[in-house]
Order: C-alpha cells, then sequence, then structure tokens
C-alpha cells in the first residue's frame, strides 16, 4: 500500500499517511502541483516557514517503463514566486516508488540553522521504511563534489541523495536539489526555480534513500504493462532522435547546437544576436570529438538506470581525465553562446562549479550574461566568468549578487536588458527567431522554460508536426498543446524526451498509455493525457493567480519587443491577445 | 496661459502644450499621476525607454498661500513597480509655477550614457520660459554636496535645482530626486521609489529654473484666494502641532521619537521591537539640546519659502560646524532605533552620506537594518555602517547589493524579516503596534508610505480624532478616509503637515478650499476634497493594475503575522478582508 511521507521539519517528527483517492492516479507533477496548490496558501514566503517541499516520483517510475526515472519536486518558488515543478533524471525516485512512497512533503520550520539528512531505509521486517534523522553538520559550507563520495561512504555505495548546497544553505534564488547520477556525481538536477533554497530553509540537507530489499513496484495488470511497455520502446528504438546511435545518444543534447543556430535562435551575448560564431566549438559535435580524440570520456551516458535514450555525457580534459559530467545543450549555450566563450573546457569547469555549489546551470550561466551586459566582465572572457563563479562559491557580495539569478543581478547593475519571464532566465531557443517556444516562456506557470512545452520539435526539429518558427501563426495553439501533453509526461515519471517518438508514433504514445493503466488499473486512452495535463495546468495557474500574477506576468522582457534580432532582424511580435488565448485571463 | 512642457530626451527636443481642459484643475500628484495613468502603458520597464517622469507644483504652489511649496514627482516606480507620487518641499516647484508650467513631462530615451542639464530660464521678453540643453559631463560620478555649489556658480545663487546623483546614475532602485533647500544644499528628496534612477535613465542629471523676472501667479478671485489664505494661516499658527514655538517649529519632526517610542510602535533593530532603549539620544529633543548646547545649529529651519510650520532643522557637529540637514524624525529612525544606533552624530554622518549619493534615508536605513539582519554588521555598530554607507557610494557589489533598496538586499542575503510592501520599506511606525498605519502600508498605491494616509494622527497624536492604535476596530475606514484626504493635500501643493490643523480647525480646511477656487475659479466646498483624493486614488489603483498589482499586493510581509513585537506582544492581525474593504479588490 503506498504511502505518503510527511515531515515536519520543525521538531523532525513525521508520518506516513495513507493516498487519499484523488491523488491516487497522480504521479510526478500532477502530483507536486496538486499537493502545493491544495495545501500552501499562494501569498506565502517561500522562504519562510508556511512553504512546503514535495518530491514524488512519476506513475510508472520503479518499474521497468524505460526511461522513467524521473523525479519531481515541487514548492512555492523564491524565484518566481510562483508554483514550480523541477525535474530530473536519478535513481531516486525509483528509490521512493520501490520503498513504496508516493510522494515525500516537507513541511515546518527549523528553530536553529542546524541542518538534517533523512535517511529513509527499507525496513524489509516492518514492510516500509524507516525514517532516521542524523545532523549534517560535517556536510554544511562544502562542495558537493567533496560531500557526495562522504555520503557514499557513510551510507554505503547503493544509497540514492537527493540535496541541496552552499547555494540553499545561503538561500540562493538560483540553488537547484541536487541528485547523484549513476556513477555518484552530484550532477542530476532540479534546478529550475530556487527550491534548493527552500529545501534548506526547512533544515533539511540531504534526503539518503536506501531500497535494499524492497519488493518490485506493485501493477494491476501486468499484461497491459509490459504490452505498453514493448510499445514504447519499440517507439524509442526507432525515431531518430531518441533511438540508440541517434541523434541524442551520440551527440547528446547539444546536438542541438548546430542546428538551433543555424536557424539563427541560438541566443548570443545575452540575447544579442541569435547566431553564434563560436558555435561549432560548443557542440554536440565537438564533444564527441574529444571523448574520441581525448579518450576518458562518455557520449551516451544515462541519468538514470534503464534510460534506453541515454543522452548525458562525460567530457574528458586535455588529458583523459574528468572534466565534467553533463555538458547539456542548455549548459553549452548559457557559458558559451550567452557569454560569448567558445572553449568546451571553460565551460566545463563552470559547469563543474556550478554542480559543485548547487545551483542551475541556466540561470547562473543567464546571470554571468547580464553581468557582462552591465561591465563585470567582457564577453567571452572565460577566465574572468570563472573567476565571478569563485565569488559565487564565496559567498561575497559580488558572488550573493550573481547567485540570485539574472532579474535580480539586472535590477542590482541596472541592466535592463534582462531575458527572463516571471523572473527566470530563460533557456537557449531565441523567442524572436522561434517564435512559439516564445508563448511557452511566456505563459508557462514555471516561468521562461522551454521543457514546459517543447515548441522547438516541431518549429526546428520537423517532430511533433511542421511549424514555422519566425511565423507568428497558430503559435498559441502550439504552445497550448505542448504544454498539455508536457505537464501528462512529466507526470508519467518518463523524461520528457519520449515525447519525440510519442507525438511522430501512435503506438508510442498508446504504449505510454498502456503503461499507466498497467500500473493504475485504469482505462486511460491518449485523449486522457491532454484531460489530465489540462488539469494539472488549471491548478497551477489557480495556484499563480493566488500568489498574484496575473496575465502581465505572461509576457516576454520589453527589450524583445523592440530591439531587433540579428540574423533574421525579428522583434517577438506575437500579441499580447494571443499569448492570453493560450489559457485565457486568469 | 500655462503650459505643459514636454521633453524628449531621444534627441532633447521639446514643446509647450497647452493645458487640456481635464487637467485644468489638477496639480501636484493628482496631476502627476493622471498623466502617468494617461500616458504610460503599465506594464512598461520603469527604467526602459517608455517610462515618463513628470513633475508637477501643486494647484496653490507659487501664490502667497502659505507652506505650499510642494512638488510632485510622478512615474512608473522601478522599485514597487506600480505608480509613484514622491513629494517634496522646496523652491523649484514654485519657479515652475511662476514661470507657468502646469507640469514638465520627461519622455524618451538617449541614444548614449551622456548627461544633459535642462535649464529652464524666464524670458521676459517672450513672457514663456526659454529652454537650454547643457552637457553635465563635469557633474557624473560625484557627491551632490560637490556639485551643488558648482551648479549655482555656473547658473547664479537664485536658481532652483533638480536632479539625480550617482544612485540614479547606477539606477539603483534607491534613488532619489533631489531639490536644493533654501541655503543650497542637495537635502530635499522626492526620495521614495527609485525615481531618481528613472531621470537619469533619460538622460537628464539636472533641470536648473530661473524664474527671475517672471510674475505673479495669476488668481481667478483674488479676494476668495487672500480669505482662504488668512483661514489657513489662522489655523497654522493656533494648533499646538503646527504653531510657531509649537512641536514641529521647535523639536521638528523627530518631536516623535519619544511619543512614538513611548507607544511601544517605534521600530527597533529590523523591527524586531517597538522600543529603542536609545530613544532619547536621537529625539528632537536632543537635537535641540545640540543646536543649544553646540552652536551653529538651527531647529525651526523651512524646508521652502513661505513656511509658517518650519520643521526643518540644521544639526551641528561637536565643534559648531554643520554635521547635516536635516535629520528628519524619518531618519533619525532610519539610521537610529532601526540600526540600534542611538548617536546623532552617526546618524547625522549617514544622512549626509545619503543626501550625497542622491538617496531616500528610509530605504537605506530600512536597507542596513536588513544587512545587519543578515551579518554584515552587527546592531548599533555606527562606524561599520558608515562603512557599509561607503561602498553604496562607491558602487562596489557590497554597495550595489545595498544601493537597491530593503527588498533586494533581503532576497540577496537571504533574509525573509524584511518589512516592505510593494517593494517599499516601512517607515518609522510599527504596523503591529499602530495598526491604522498598517492598514495605509499594505493599501496604498505608492507602497508602504506613511505620508500616504497619516492614521498616526488620530492612533498617537489625538489630531483628526482619536483612535486605539492597538485596536484593530475601524482601521480601513480611517485610512481609507486619511488616504483620500492626502491624495487632495497632495495635489494642492501644500505641506502635508497642513492636516493636523484643518482636520481640526473646519475654518482651516475652509480656507484650503477657498485658496483652490481663488486660483482655480472653481466652487470647492470641503466635501470636494474627498472627492477629488478619490479620483487620484481611483487612477493611481487602476495604473498599477494595470501593472499587474493586485490585492495579494496590498499585505504586509509574513513575519509580521507571526512574530510578536514586544512591548505589547502584539501581531498584526487585521484580516486581509478589511484591507481589501479599504478600496475593493482590483
Amino acid at each position: 500500500m503506498k504511502k505518503i511521507l510527511r515531515v515536519n521539519m520543525t521538531d523532525r517528527s513525521y508520518k506516513f499517511e495513507d493516498v487519499p483517492e484523488a491523488y491516487r492516479t497522480l504521479g510526478g507533477r500532477g502530483l507536486t502541483s496538486t499537493i502545493v496548490y491544495d495545501e500552501v496558501t499562494p501569498t506565502v514566503n517561500p522562504l519562510g516557514p508556511y512553504n512546503k517541499l514535495v518530491f514524488a516520483p512519476g506513475i510508472v517510475t520503479g518499474t521497468a517503463a524505460s526511461t522513467s526515472g524521473r523525479i519531481s519536486a515541487g514548492a512555492k518558488s523564491p524565484l518566481t514566486g510562483g508554483i514550480k515543478e523541477s525535474n530530473a533524471g536519478s535513481q531516486f525516485p525509483q528509490d521512493l516508488a520501490r520503498m513504496g512512497l508516493h510522494a515525500i512533503i516537507v513541511e515546518g520550520y527549523p528553530q536553529d540553522d542546524k541542518y538534517w539528512i533523512m535517511y529513509v531505509k527499507w525496513d524489509k521486517a516492518a514492510g516500509m521504511p524507516k525514517i532516521d534523522f542524523l545532523p549534517a553538520d560535517a556536510y554544511v559550507g562544502r562542495g558537493l563534489y567533496d560531500v557526495f563520495p562522504e555520503l557514499f561512504e557513510q551510507f554505503g555505495e547503493k544509497v540514492s541523495i537527493a540535496g541541496t548546497g552552499m547555494a540553499g544553505e545561503r538561500r540562493y534564488l538560483n540553488s537547484g536539489i541536487v541528485y547523484n547520477d549513476i556513477d555518484g556525481r552530484p550532477s542530476r538536477y532540479s534546478g529550475r526555480g530556487g527550491l534548493g533554497a527552500v529545501m534548506a530553509s526547512k533544515g533539511l540537507k540531504f534526503i539518503v534513500t536506501d531500497r535494499a530489499g524492497s519488493p518490485a513496484v506493485p501493477l494491476a495488470d501486468k499484461a497491459i504493462f509490459e504490452e505498453g511497455r514493448k510499445k514504447l520502446v519499440d517507439a524509442l528504438r526507432s525515431h531518430p532522435i531518441t533511438k540508440p546511435g541517434g541523434g541524442l545518444n551520440t551527440l547528446g543534447t547539444a546536438v542541438l547546437v548546430n542546428i538551433i543556430n543555424e536557424a539563427g535562435g541560438f541566443p548570443t551575448r545575452n540575447f544579442r544576436e541569435g547566431q553564434f560564431e563560436g558555435a561549432a566549438n560548443i557542440s554536440g559535435e565537438m564533444m564527441a570529438q574529444y571523448v574520441k580524440e581525448r579518450g576518458g570520456g562518455r557520449m551516451g551516458h544515462p541519468c538514470h538506470p534503464g534510460c534506453i535514450i541515454q543522452c548525458s555525457n562525460i567530457i574528458p580534459k586535455e588529458d583523459g581525465s574528468e572534466l565534467v559530467s553533463v555538458i547539456e545543450y542548455e549548459t553549452t549555450w548559457a557559458f558559451g553562446a550567452n557569454c560569448g566563450i567558445d572553449s568546451l573546457d571553460v565551460i566545463g569547469e563552470l559547469t563543474r562549479m556550478t554542480n559543485d555549489f548547487g545551483m542551475d546551470t541556466i540561470e547562473m550561466g543567464g546571470t554571468i550574461a547580464v553581468a557582462m551586459e552591465a561591465g563585470l566582465a567582457k564577453f567571452g572572457d572565460g577566465k574572468r566568468a570563472i573567476e565571478l563563479m569563485e565569488e559565487v562559491g564565496k559567498g561575497t557580495p559580488l558572488g550573493r549578487l550573481l547567485g540570485n539569478g539574472a532579474t535580480l543581478a539586472g535590477k542590482a547593475l541596472g541592466v535592463i536588458r534582462v531575458p527572463s519571464v516571471k523572473g527566470q532566465n530563460m533557456p537557449a531557443y531565441e523567442p524572436r527567431a522561434i517564435k512559439g517556444i516564445g508563448v511557452t516562456y511566456a505563459t508557462s506557470p514555471m516561468g521562461a522554460d522551454h521543457t514546459a512545452g517543447y515548441t522547438i520539435a516541431p518549429e526546428n526539429l520537423s517532430s511533433g508536426g511542421q511549424s514555422d518558427p519566425l511565423s507568428v501563426e497558430g503559435k498559441a495553439d502550439l504552445s497550448r498543446a505542448f504544454q498539455e501533453a508536457t505537464a501528462f509526461i512529466d507526470s508519467t515519471g518518463h523524461c520528457l524526451f519520449i515525447a519525440f517518438a510519442i507525438l511522430d508514433i501512435p503506438s508510442g504514445f498508446e504504449g505510454v498509455m498502456q503503461e499507466c493503466n498497467g500500473v493504475l488499473g485504469t482505462n486511460w486512452t491518449t485523449d486522457d493525457a491532454t484531460k489530465y495535463g489540462i488539469e494539472v495546468l488549471k491548478k497551477e495557474r489557480a495556484f499563480n493567480f493566488g500568489a498574484g500574477l496575473s496575465e502581465k506576468d505572461d509576457r516576454l522582457p520589453e527589450f524583445m519587443s523592440y530591439e531587433k534580432l540579428p540574423p533574421h532582424n525579428v522583434t517577438f511580435d506575437i500579441p499580447d491577445e494571443e499569448l492570453d488565448s493560450v489559457f485565457g485571463k486568469m
């Protein structure tokens, strides 16, 4: 019988609660957003006593379903002031699911500055997890690359870790929740939205899970599940983007660098241009070349056990030793093109530091770009960028100014060219040159977030349809459809990248629904996916409205309306009414 | 014939426009808020090309009406994100009125970083002002105490100055618009809301006015005006708070220190307590003692020619040389009790620095208090507070972190006890112990602002009625009535301090209406004051709603709802519905 683990960090008490019927078919984002909507008063201070932090594995997470090791972390975001679901791939949610934990709700507020580790270990005799709280003092104020090996030493090599780094301890608005990758690195992130600071504000430094001896996740209908699983696997294995040896597997997510740069939608030097002259040097092709020539690295590294796509990587230094894992497309762009830097070695070092401190690379790169715009460094000056990151790690005033994200840095530095929505910096797609993604940035309840409605698929990748990126036509409908589908996928526990396969291959989509039916005993068809997504988005938007956000926040920054982006020399010209038509006014 | 001077800083073009009939009876706040409402799209970036900065003298400013030398500066505020009217007393608006300028509207956006002086000189032959633009390069990056004497040297001793300091040049969200006092000091401020940054964003460094030779402000009905003028003078001269030799005149606004401290409503150490053990040392009584014992200073100094109340002061150093003018109640509190500092000499030095950089003392003191809360200095450490101010002046990262106000500093430093509303730090009255002012802080379109609806009068000073400060009863009605009356008074050009006299002495109130009728040819009665105020507030709230603010922003910070304030051990317990009943939901 699945349980919800509710932890009160005021006194470190906890209880296992039955899963309410209304929550039974919810998982991942659907569950975290529903619990936040149901339990958190939208106007609370995100770092105060009344916010709650929720972890939930997806519906099929922990089963044999391929590519489904995704965790949703949810709370009111200190970065956006709205609801946040921040999604990552790791073994951690698989552990939760295996131990029967439908969700963990962290609430309360400590009366002192002490940090704790919550150790969740499967108790075979009791048939449920056992909870212990251990002091985290030894791990406070330290980099995560130092800390993780010690945690594995303390708790054993097979545990999973969720945690917050120095960034969270300092309540940086840019602070993520870190998870270990399959080799124990602190490199998988619920990065966006400052949830690391929420976790730290509760006095919770790490959650360590040990599922050893736990039973398999129970299935309501094994046959249906297995049928669905196979259909999805077949789809993933046959789609050119997701298949083994396909684009993502061989070049990682940075396969996109040359594609998006070619399209003129690769934001360069704080969104001043849409093409970067150094793109080839920071591309997935260059990463693969490094791995091949330098040795010691790896393309096609999975973020969690059971992934077919395997789009992560380990990038080697010149001498073959490890530089960092992983450099995603977003990351190579954020520290690369957006800062005018064309060296993967510099980007790798900046990535490693960001992981070490416990932060989001997109927001961090965007902040350095804003600092460059303000004259704190020249665009392209990698050495100075690393120095700025060192300040962030030390927590100096300059570091605090940069550790709290691009929006705060822009205000503090007097920069009005800050490409953020709802306080969250834009990812690696220029909305002036790829207008559908601009609609997603503007209207997603999450703030500027490409993963919330990835219209890049039809706009640039001929997947899930075709749409001219430079055209304004139909972009509200396009974004809405992708946002709805995404809210469902984020609830299943599947990686969003299955979208390519299931949008293009109908049997793959059926397979996902059958997997869910197999786990839940439901009779969902593909139509139910959209309905499910709509319900999730409704709650998220209702929360945001209650928090004081309105359609006025569903807008791109003003400068994009009057500053023409080369090479297409276009502004963002989707009318406000079109943006409001995505979901209607709040 | 009155004109509106419209200046486009894109190319420094300008034109004199006829005053639209709808603007004819508007002045001061009523006029700035109406123009901002009519002309500025509420969602614009406050520091971007589409914001406008408006200056307007009050209805009776420039006439012989007593205590009426007030200027309203209006714009969308970069600090609050809403509309802002920021009010100061100086000769500047008297110059504008004498030269027939109903308002100055500054719009456009420079294409470079150059700053300009707009020189507005009465041209007797033409019967209108002549406009020249002169480079301000020589005055950029310098303290205002250095710059002002040079400006008077360049333009003559009798000119008036409005300008922005280094804070504005750096786009600090805490940057005011400075005006000279009667002796030429850079000490009169439209301090609140960051309007200095708006002015600087337009490339406008100073407006210098020379009204020499200009005619008297024309009156529609001299007899009525004169009758009204005398009634108001009589009221001001007889009310114990405003009369010569009365509380404000002999002890300055800091007469309030002991009164509010006694009431337990004197925010101490970043609003942790309601009484300060060092209150007597920073009181008006102590200032008067300094003036008497040290020599060289002055109590009862007027902020503009023609003031009867004369509540300003010049505080001497130990050797009798000038420390600073003026230390207001708000200022002695902001740098004093709120930072735990009980030395007037330190407070005076901090005040002088804040004036020098071009900032608001309330926001600056509140920011230092937040920095102290974060551990950057110990409460009470005046030496360290001065060092922090030096950083602000230098524009170091730490200085930028502190120069952008308490809300930004709180986010950057991870402090959740930030006593702000709509991003603006609270003034010197604790809303938990004086609940009516809390309603004003919460609901004023201006953010936390005591001058927007000064319920302190009935709650602590037995003026304008009587209301128990600790009681929640009737506070919505009380605040609404004061906010409405204030919006009218702020439009007349009179100092808000006439409120004591006109609320307690009916003939004084009649006198104000007669003054307005005498200037405008209207037939207003005292009932019209409220109607006028309501119209102003409606526009301000409509602008804010258009900017994305809602009733969710009409709230005090969360910590005041759960943290009990000594000595009364009270929280802020006015229900949200009561707050929403002040003006209704947006």
